[in-house]
């Protein structure tokens, strides 16, 4: 960290902020210059330091944190990726992984037509929604424990590991025992206790980025996780809330390579969410791809006209299947396949 | 809802619209232009159907929606101010009512000597947190059920309400047991387990504006507390997530106004988190009272320096006096006294 | 344009709004809901129209925009794709085009090496920047006209064709004697002047967007040079302004099926000025390229640790040809080439 | 500045950075960490050297800015409060300013009977467009050189001084000629040969902010005015763009208080373009004086339905003068006075 005294701050003060560093335990390198003092505090932890303990300090101008926030997330703390293995999909790996499936679970025989036509296209985990958090009380808000049975049903009939949400931290016993991986939704990236019992459960998590949630902050909530000994995190980028009013969010598709320089977690995107739209979902999906995303979490539903929930950004099974085809050679094209 | 048809859309797609509508029990009116067919969705609960529903059936070029999605929050659902009596301090009403104390509980004397200071200066409302959402697991998480001990004496000792964070939804019956109002941060904002539960409890709720949740979607929120029958809810706006970087947050002053319009609900400011820095609080608070705010949420510690949590962002109790001087006479201005 | 009347608005209110659609020479059509009255406002030129001349009424509640508010630059105006023809470079064609070269024209070596390098490695069009707008007074501001001057020797003597920004509306004579394309910066984008003149030269443009703009302003800032009759516009993505602060702006990748579904002209990608740091550049070059977009724009420097302007973002030469070996086999997977 | 060197930067690539700072007539403090090497740059122009020289050097993980860009708008380089006099209005004084009047000059007629009416409700500067940069090419463009007779005689007859916005840098004397204050609009805050020209002319400017520009930038804009010798500049805050839509741009309050501490220069704010309707402005004109801002800028129109540009966020002249009656008391409540 480094601290800017005010101009003209004087040798009183700081004094103060020495003091204050030292009984952190962490050292000090002072810069003298013509009119200002500038302090520069060392130590393997300032990252995890509150700026805010030494920038109201009298005299301070102001305190900047040169280390990131987070930790455990970090490629300083473990260089090389880390890899994913649920039941032997793994994912960080050389194949990207297609995460596909209904929004909400809405029936048997819905969610047999989706899991069968996603299979037969080349998806090899199951996603579908049994909890649904809902911006409004009034609408559905999904199947919940009958869910996640049918979803359990669909896992055994046609072999494919399944992800689903879970909103509340008491329900994490009763979804980890259904599903392999549990999701956490945009809104809950900062649900703190939600992360600490995802963590606990020792499940493996697909955390979604709150939809305002810097980069930065996103791999802090990582921390969250990985803090209670769970290591098997795979981060989700699903947009970001801008001005920008053509899309329901915007990918922010930076996120990416600015994940893989940051950290040895693997990484995938969600376009339906963001796009809001099935027209802009292949464009968006073919760039995550290229941009080196390790994988996708696509909703395709076997008849969007009639979905209770996000039927405008699901691709049907036939385009969904026009898609892989278009995703497949991209793949190859930077070293991987699909 | 209005829904626009695509240049050409033929009269078998129009026809399944309409179908749709039917089906929903809505009426519709048409309009046919030169080439572009316009059909109004007609009904009293249009604003909580997703636009999806029609959206994505073929020949439809977009969905707009007229009516806002939030119900029972609405001014239209309820024409009269609501006014939330806490053991005889009401908010929303003539008086604009101040809740001041520590950003966190630290330990009896911490409290004792903040809640004496605000109390003397005119707080009726005393805040201090026990539960304490932390972006980092690094950091200080609060004093927990300790900390509601030592805020139940300190209620009793001065004779004020007690505010306090609940984050987990199942902590709420615990936390009723101890405050007055139950305060929902910012980041739970969409926490809808969360938001049920304060409902259920039928306690005074404060509901924080999620930093980056639009007004809409705030008043939405409310709806899921006042659709389980409890109707004291205030609002808090306390800074939205933009671009600019002086400061924390950028406060929404506008969205005062826009409340005012729009809902019943009575609505208060936190100029302490949004700001980071107390130099910029009593700015901010003043504006807020100016704008018609109905009280303040501020964050006020006996000593800043030493402040576990945000003392930067903290008033001491002299400055707070100092502000205090400052905006009775502006809420005299407006009509109204502190 | 739909006018939502305020519950209880009178008769005499209703009758102002009609008179003055009438006096506008538009149609409507009448939906007296239970407690609501609507107009539809139906006429071909609705979109150019500003809402507040109908917001403004008395018993208004709100005005909605159905229609875009531009014109020339839409789709429905223009079905089939623009090709910008530059001396046989075309720009929206099945080939991508990439126009690399320098940010700023600093000496004839930095300008004949980089050229070089950059037609060496297949770029078709050269970049480079004698008009350097920079938000600081203090910094290098280009070498103007004499950068010109080696911009038109370089063209000459590779034969390539040139792009270069222009800023002042009274330089457009000048700058467009030595360029092949005038390039408009993103703070610019609502410079009307410059974007009249540019549009009075008849010469092939590239429209950058304003780094806040909207899709929906950057097309109908692109009409202010279409009104002109000057049809060879090109238009450039080159990231938004959000919370996010690991890039210096999010490049909006979803933009890219936004403009091809909204618009005919074609649409270009800078990768650069977004990322601000080389290493992010090639995901986010290889992402516009599978997303569909027609070309790139990227800055390619013989020595960046000598740049005098945005060095950082700048690829060597090395890089840009193992950048281009990427690109070349995403556009044939697409069904386009480089 | 401050130079992170990654993890493991060897003694050569450090050498590689003191070599170029040394180069650049700088001073470091070298701080050698466990497995980090960071290097403090010291010298009073750090603040307009460009990050990217350092940033771009093998070795270098990133690069801190300690120093703020602008250096003639702050504080540090003038410590007492401008006051920009204007024929003996004073801005930034005690009186706070009241500058009045419609968006844009219509006819001789509307012009008058605007400004007798914020002259009898106390404002003390006439504010009327001549040349109106518009979105769209379809929309009504401003009367132009009428427009700017048209105010030279309000002037004369109200005695009243005018502001006026310049669009064009060739406009410059044109309108200079008969303004008091030139006007440039946020959609020209970084209108470089703009800046320069208002600068040149040596008459008084006011500087709106960008709708997407930080404080940080909006002051470094204001620097290429006064870099011209032009000390006569006043910031006009006219809000920001951000994810809420209830509102035309989110006025960013804090502002008002980040400009006093950081700048020397007058602020005002504009709540009419910000609001874009009449009933939020009260509420925002309120909250500026409230925060300290040394004055407003405010549309009034004498018939708000018939006005050709922004009716909608005019106020009449009634709505003017019952404002101006809650503002006064406001201002003595802080110590000034209207």
């Amino acid at each position: 960290m480094i601290v800017e005294m005010r101009t003209g701050a004087g040798k009183d003060e700081v004094d103060v902020v020495l003091a204050k560093v030292k009984s952190l335990g962490l050292e000090v390198q002072m810069n003298y210059g013509t009119n200002k003092t500038i302090i520069a505090v060392l130590g393997s932890n300032t990252g995890q330091l509150p700026t805010d303990i030494l920038a109201v300090l009298p005299g301070v101008e102001n305190v900047t944190r040169i280390m990131k926030p987070y930790k455990l997330a970090s490629r300083g703390f473990k260089q090389e990726d880390s890899l994913v293995n649920i039941d032997g999909v793994v994912i960080g790996d050389k194949r990207v992984v297609i995460m596909a499936g209904p929004c909400a679970v809405e029936s048997r025989q819905q969610l047999t037509e989706a899991t069968a036509a996603v299979k037969e296209a080349g998806a090899t985990v199951l996603r579908g929604g049994a909890f649904k958090p809902r911006t409004s009380p009034f609408s559905f808000q999904g199947m919940e424990k009958s869910g996640l049975e049918l979803l359990a049903e669909a896992k055994k009939k046609f072999n494919l590991p399944v992800i689903t949400e879970v909103v509340d931290p008491h329900d994490v016993p009763l979804v980890a025992g259904y599903a392999d991986i549990l999701q956490v939704g945009s809104r809950n990236m900062q649900n703190f206790s939600l992360l600490m019992a995802v963590g606990r459960s020792q499940h493996p998590v697909l955390l979604k980025r709150g939809f305002s949630a810097t980069v930065t902050e996103w791999l802090t909530a990582a921390d969250y996780i990985l803090a209670e000994g769970n290591n098997r995190v795979i981060l989700c980028e699903r947009g970001i809330r801008t001005f920008e009013n053509s899309v329901r969010f915007s990918v922010d598709i930076s996120s990416i390579p600015v994940v893989k320089k940051s950290s040895h977690l693997p990484v995938v995107l969600d376009p339906s969410h963001a796009a809001g739209h099935y027209s802009l979902v292949p464009a968006i999906a073919r760039a995550a791809i290229a941009a080196g995303a390790d994988g996708l979490l696509l909703e395709v539903h076997p008849n969007p006209k009639e979905a209770l929930v996000d039927g405008l950004q699901s691709l049907t099974p036939a385009a969904f299947t026009r898609l892989m085809a278009e995703l497949k050679p991209i793949a190859e094209v930077i070293g991987r396949y699909i």
